[in-house]
């Protein structure tokens, strides 16, 4: 079955020092995320070999329910609003199509 | 700057016991893949809420060089011989297209 949706992976790469502060946010912003209607999944992962390299893989409906999401009152108070703070360097890539289940 | 390429994200769950194993052979795997002609990056990462859960991220020139990447002597080797066995389940997901930059 061949599903589409858009993916979302944003790399985050958190100051040494706040790497478990910028986890236990994304514990809160995830719980906050999933709750939108467009968003399908909302996981986020520490590299196996760097810990301050973090990843979130996010899947909406579609592109718009991304948009929705960095709008949202829980992102920009929690994602924009603290997270971001807390990091050297971000990079968001979007792919948009399917993934063959 | 639009790239294409070809992006996997390997959604792989370890048995409870085994995770620290499969987190070593990951990083053997790794090393291995990057020197493959068409990989332009393998990462491995851990689920922030639940650590069984490892996500690798693999990026290649096109859909063949990540076919070679599974029939390479060292996925071969290591991935289908040492890791997936000690894997309550996994699930591999494909994307082609462009990751703005």
């Amino acid at each position: 079955m061949t599903a589409t949706h858009y993916q979302v992976i944003a790399h985050y790469f958190a100051r040494p020092n706040q790497v478990r502060a910028v986890l236990a946010l994304l514990a809160e912003l995830a719980r906050a995320s999933r709750q939108e209607p467009a968003n399908l999944s909302y996981e986020f992962f520490q590299n196996g070999e760097d810990p301050e390299h973090i990843v979130i893989l996010e899947r909406y409906v579609d592109a718009a329910g991304f948009e929705r999401h960095r709008d949202s009152e829980h992102f920009q108070r929690i994602g924009a609003g603290q997270i971001i703070p807390l990091l050297t360097s971000r990079r968001v890539e979007r792919y948009e199509g399917s993934a063959e289940e």
